[in-house]
């Protein structure tokens, strides 16, 4: 009887309440912090995944008994305070742990991209009738008569009338498991039925049967599928609304900065399970999150939809993406189609659908295609350029009669990554800078927190800043003749942007990190000037410029011609555009033909390898001058004191 | 320990053995032998389905102890012999039970229809171009060209650039777990591959993919799903051939001899799914048996497709049947999607698919369709009439611009049930009787075996010969004016057919089997009157009838008129076809255009209940004459003794 009880104990384990959150999890003792929040839903930062090395997890213990693992991450003081590592504490007792306002704020602040303040916009446009609203899985509620002497259709095609009576659906397909279930649900609701149906192409599946009405019951995921961070908009498909957005780390992070790092690393090590794993688990922390907090339940979300580079949807799926990173550069699958979301242990509704974008190639992934999608280049009389920066930086020239694209592997220097004080959009990240009048430098953070790092759109302030103010050649070199704020660091020269405080530290700005962010620009200009070259394209035929990527919400526009990363048309050519991939995404999900235009999208852009095209490495040398080797190219750049 | 000894001992059961064909079963005491021999997989026939009223399940008990219930259907000299009915009898140890050779020959005798022998007949249709050869279920041999740097087309999408240059497929499909092998599977054949697909409605769906040329390697089985009797054929899809056939009795037998006696038996007991397991178990049987003997791997097995009426339809894939026997009469599915063999239980190619032929309404099911596809009644300007005498006997009128159907619950007496010497048309089956000059009766058996008892064409001829004799009257009663053969038997008056000799038994008709057989005729001829009523159609404007059903090799069609089964029509515009249920499932097989068709005429045939048709009744009454009330519908018929 005792060790019965042992057992009972050890089972019922430790009640973990994380604050302010309130949020609550019973775990075994042993379990290691981090896992318990991710369990309780309760959110931390952390980069390197659990491996104990970028200290960003931190929490406080407010009671409880726990086992730290020696860091030297954390300070005396921190330690005094109870502060620990959650990936490296282990729980012993029921405990109270306080997760810093930190983590909330820099994961709410990853939603801080103007996209996520855009939600009515998308729902605008869908009912305005750029693509009809046509959601790619649909809940109908079909009253049908019932069967009489006179009128006996069997019950399954008496369930397609009704559907039909109400859309458009001349090829239909029903699953065993479903039909089964039909004729006893059919009788016991009286033939008033709720059917959830999916769209597969051509064919209309009807997915599920409920009894009653519960066609308001039907919400779906858009995922954007970064390198880095992984996005989700929960959306009401009944409403054609955005209800709630998350975000999180990408979990494979610890296996790789890039992607092409995380297939070698899967390789090696026989890890592509393992790397399926980590994206399915980050998209179902995020479902379960948006769900919980909208109180939807599971079971009521039907759909989920991604869009992402390509090496990340074959991370997602399981495919074969050993030769994303080989020549000659070739995906398994660009079209895929929807199949269900349990398959890949997706924890929605057993028989909801996983739908990917289609993508262009190894290198031009779904998220381009879902750019183009929003931007509606496709559909435009004039010329337009997209330039979409994350880890990699994708661009695509075109107009409704031709698309060619290509991809630049420059780095992710503008998501902050290879740069000092380099960070991504969120609280504390400087994403404004410019040198005042009086030559002192003027700033905003996100969220007007104290300053903690720089943003893409404060490293693009920051280089025309020091280009125009002539701290820094044209060859990205500081000048010998000297700025005040110009020292030397532990990595050679380096310049002061903002002196430590008593509530910040300082924040520099490197050679290094200057030459980082001028091959990252170099790389795109490369690419962009091979695609015009190729269609014989001058800056003055383009109508638009778009600019997409996770900058922060105040992008000055201009500074990307400034610094030559695009070519030099009027700033009020360019538009910024924010995460187009989860917009792409929601628009698809919103509308059939949304979807086959994405399809049209993806089949038709002409893609350009720019590791085989003859010119691209001259165009790249060339680019590596601020704003470039020639000048006549930049005519409205006038370097102030250079 | 003694305890869960003796149980063991208990579970250790007794140890049955059948001879000659050695089968063994271990069974608990008390199992019923007939029981045991279905587990064992040696057939017993059995008629009533366990009732004890039969007496076609006899044994001989060679060794073993066992208990009999009380049977007046056994002589003395067989139980001194110890035959015993199989299902009246328990088994109380170890035994070793002889199955008399009737058993056997029977079984095999399924085969003996006509239509098995007109193998190549079918696919000099296909091929003849009235449907395109164009199999359900397909394997091409595609061979791609290598990505290059200049060809980046993805695996996916390279696969199916290759199928649709050998095919018009614009709606494709392919489910996760394929997708996911194939990017390593095309890698390692060098991207020569075999890829199945199948058709789901207007999609192509890409069911598996082997690597190298397997494309000859693709068989199917076609099913006719009768209520008595399953019939298998084994084809070759790349050829258009029939490989093999084989037959069993339906092994649902004894929960009921008709499928409403067994809705009732499954609804009283809960028995859906083990009403699915037999059918199931049986086909599964009749796959293995085809399989091996052909030598064929079941995983080359890569589609089933059956036609059935829809309650055994229902039964396999145990769907809702409760209300097919219930007002208003109502089925689950006219038209069922293909699905995953797997997934009722089918033993073929893990990913193949099943398809079952659409019916029409609760009681005029897919092999109705099945036999208008074949007869090809909807291509013709004339007016035809179909006639099917199974268990039931549906009829089907019309011609290329109109379909009328009707079903009448005459039941099975054709089939040989309900006669005291009727049976199926298998070894030693009279199949043809005629009185000659001298007065004598001649008659042929099936195989020229000694006589056993009588089918279907040897019913008709038998009560035709009777009534033209003058041996009975025109309401069938046995003439009191006396025949020598005419004599007292324990159910009153019978006629002697065959005299007993040292290798069989007499062979009788009684009364109460000539009261069957007209009740029988009389609901056929009730059926098509109400239909030629309704179409106004005459005797005269019927171009062609169409005889379909088991009667046996040598049917003289004639007396099917005679008797007043038939309208009055001359001989040669009647048209034995045998089994169309299979002819018909085998069309559909080879080519989409035939499934097509098949659900065009699905759809557009109108249903007559006759159970709530007013004139119905009256017909029914007015046909229970020889050859009707109303001679002169029957000009031809001249009654010669009468």
């Amino acid at each position: 009887m005792r060790n019965t009880r042992m057992q009972e104990s050890e089972k019922k384990g430790c009640t973990i309440r994380f604050e302010p959150s309130g949020l609550k999890i019973k775990v075994p003792a042993g379990t290691v912090i981090l896992e318990a929040a991710h369990k309780a839903g309760a959110y931390l930062t952390s980069i390197c995944g659990g491996d104990g090395y970028c200290g960003k997890c931190t929490v406080v213990i407010d009671a409880g008994q726990f086992q730290s693992r020696p860091t030297t991450l954390l300070t005396a003081d921190e330690m005094r305070e109870n502060v620990v590592l959650a990936c490296q504490t282990k729980v012993l007792s029921d405990m109270i742990i306080t997760v810093p306002k930190s983590h909330t704020l820099e994961t709410s602040q990853i939603l801080m991209d103007s996209d996520a303040h855009r939600f009515s916009e998308l729902a605008g446009e869908v009912q305005a009738g750029v693509f009809t609203f046509d959601p790619l899985v649909r809940k109908l509620y079909v009253e049908m008569s019932q069967p009489t002497v006179r009128d006996h259709t069997a019950d399954h095609e008496r369930l397609y009338l009704g559907i039909r009576q109400q859309i458009d659906a001349p090829i239909m397909q029903t699953g065993y498991r479903v039909l089964q279930r039909l004729p006893r649900l059919l009788q016991d609701s009286d033939y008033k039925a709720t059917v959830t149906i999916g769209r597969r192409g051509q064919t209309t599946e009807v997915i599920d049967v409920e009894a009653g009405d519960h066609s308001k019951r039907n919400f779906a995921v858009a995922v954007d599928l970064g390198t880095t961070t992984v996005v989700a908009h929960l959306m009401d498909l009944a409403e054609a609304t955005t209800l709630d957005t998350e975000a999180t780390y990408n979990s494979q992070i610890n296996f790789g900065e890039d992607y092409i790092r995380r297939i070698i690393y899967a390789e090696q090590n026989d890890a592509f399970d393992e790397m399926q794993n980590r994206i399915v688990g980050d998209l179902n922390n995020l479902i379960v999150t948006l769900a919980t907090r909208q109180r939807i339940d599971l079971r009521d979300i039907t759909t989920v939809i991604c869009a992402g580079n390509t090496a990340m949807v074959h991370f997602l799926l399981n495919l074969d993406s050993t030769r994303i990173r080989r020549e000659p550069y070739v995906a398994s699958a660009s079209f895929v189609p929807p199949i269900r979301a349990a398959e890949v242990g997706i924890q929605i509704s057993k028989r909801g659908l996983l739908y990917c974008l289609p993508s262009v190639a190894a290198y031009v992934g779904s998220d381009i295609v879902a750019g183009v999608l929003k931007t509606r280049i496709f559909t435009k009389e004039g010329i337009s350029l997209l330039a979409d920066i994350g880890t990699n930086g994708e661009v695509v020239l075109g107009n409704k009669d031709w698309l060619v694209c290509a991809s630049s592997s420059a780095g992710p220097a503008f998501e902050g990554s290879g740069v000092k004080h380099g960070m991504r959009a969120g609280s504390g990240a400087i994403e404004k800078l410019c040198f005042g009048r009086d030559g002192f430098i003027e700033y905003k953070t996100i969220g007007d927190a104290p300053p903690v790092g720089i943003c893409g759109s404060g490293l693009l302030d920051t280089l025309a800043a020091l280009l125009t103010e002539g701290i820094i050649d044209r060859t990205g070199r500081f000048r010998a003749d000297g700025h005040p704020g110009l020292t030397e660091g532990d990595e050679g020269k380096q310049f002061r942007l903002v002196e430590a405080s008593n509530n910040h530290h300082e924040i520099t700005i490197t050679q290094a990190d200057i030459d980082n962010l001028i091959r990252s620009k170099a790389g795109v200009f490369a690419s962009i000037k091979v695609l015009m070259e190729s269609t014989q394209t001058k800056a003055q035929d383009l109508d638009t410029v778009y600019l997409a990527g996770g900058f922060g919400n105040f992008l000055n526009v201009g500074r990307a011609v400034t610094i030559g990363m695009l070519p030099d048309v009027p700033p009020e050519k360019i538009q910024f555009v924010g995460n187009t991939s989860i917009a792409g995404a929601k628009t698809v999900l919103l509308s059939r033909k949304a979807l086959e235009a994405a399809e049209e999208i993806a089949s038709s852009m002409t893609y350009f390898d720019l590791m085989s095209h003859p010119g691209y490495m001259d165009e790249f040398t060339r680019a590596n001058f601020l704003p470039h080797t020639d000048l006549s190219l930049f005519p409205s750049v006038t370097l102030g004191k250079a």
